[in-house]
């Protein structure tokens, strides 16, 4: 790629990792993904910061996504340095050292059908 | 945070809270949220307003998202100066006095499975 | 309103009625909207173009936008100069004299269950 | 139109066909879609560039999207020079010699009822 491609800062403000699933697990666990792209030939060390309603934020979570390489982290994954919550609001800072591009996503399979969201996150 | 994040305002074209909603409450009640997103040290003094199809606007609804909190705020909860009508078109402008970033969410549980939708908010 | 909200130009990619719907109807007939929302004091004239896979561009459908008010318009319902036909793929362009903000959503009923989908709309 | 609409670079970072689908085909048929709208008055050629979690990308992806036309493009159709793999995490990016609008969408038939999910790609 010419030029990089992403940001380095991105915010997503709609955070809930529902309680409760249906369905074979783990492709019907209910859960939250931020989906993080790096074209670029190095390394991209991204960090996140988890914000949310009455308590200090938590993190920063490390995360490492290769060159030329997507990871998508489910945040029910995040163990370090505390786990996500379940059925609570919260939202994230992702700030990467390189351009990465990142898009939110939500599997909620608390009813007997999946429900799925997306968005690009708030490039910032 | 180094820079602040966000913008002080925010557009939401597509406003709808179902009517009727299926499975326990108040998790599965249908209903739409503005998820709101204050990094910054001070607390944020936030005011949307309301659009119609057929009448003039609502509002302002005064809502606080504290330093370093995010607020999701339900459309079905505001009641100051008068509530959110159910099954009507409406449309939403939010301002803050300190970078926010906003987030749409609604959750339509009118038929037995529920759906979702997410967007990121237009930054204007 | 100080600035004005939003732009005069959107495009939306992704148009598709599905054919064939469940549940009570208008509110569940299978549809998708342009949500436009004009917070300026003046009337939005709204001029909708759709593009298509195989044939030239069809419009332009004449939509006007009341000051301070929002339009959600249903892609079914366009009659003039001719309707969008279901089942096909079709992407469609927003020109507006005065800005306004654009958003897409589409209702899915052709299975037992809605599903749903929204998107703010590329602002350019 | 009398300004090129769109952009020549756009990333998606969500992707994922899921395995399996219920409803009748091609419609119900879980799929990613990748929807590209070129409104200028010479064809689009567009390069698609898949990116993984554990291996080099594959790619490109040569699409003509005719002048005036929109084109919505499975991944799982893409076959030259290899196919997608489905349950797989990708990303995606789209190069184009001339402006255009892209917006991604899922729909995931893997349980009973359709889950849809769509984002306007990020430009870049």
């Amino acid at each position: 790629m010419a030029n990089p491609i992403g940001r380095n800062r991105w915010a997503i403000a709609e955070g809930y990792i529902p309680e409760g699933s249906n369905g074979p697990q783990p492709e019907m666990l209910s859960h939250e993904t931020v989906c993080l792209l790096n074209t670029g030939d190095d390394d991209a060390r991204v960090s996140l910061t988890i914000y949310f309603r009455d308590r200090e934020p938590a993190g920063p979570y490390a995360i490492t996504v290769p060159a030329r390489r997507t990871k998508h982290v489910r945040f029910n994954d995040l163990k370090d340095p505390e786990p996500v919550p379940k059925a609570t609001d919260y939202a994230c800072v992702i700030e990467s050292d390189v351009p990465v591009v990142a898009q939110h996503t939500r599997l909620d399979s608390r009813q007997a059908e999946n429900a799925l969201i997306t968005t690009i996150a708030y490039p910032c």
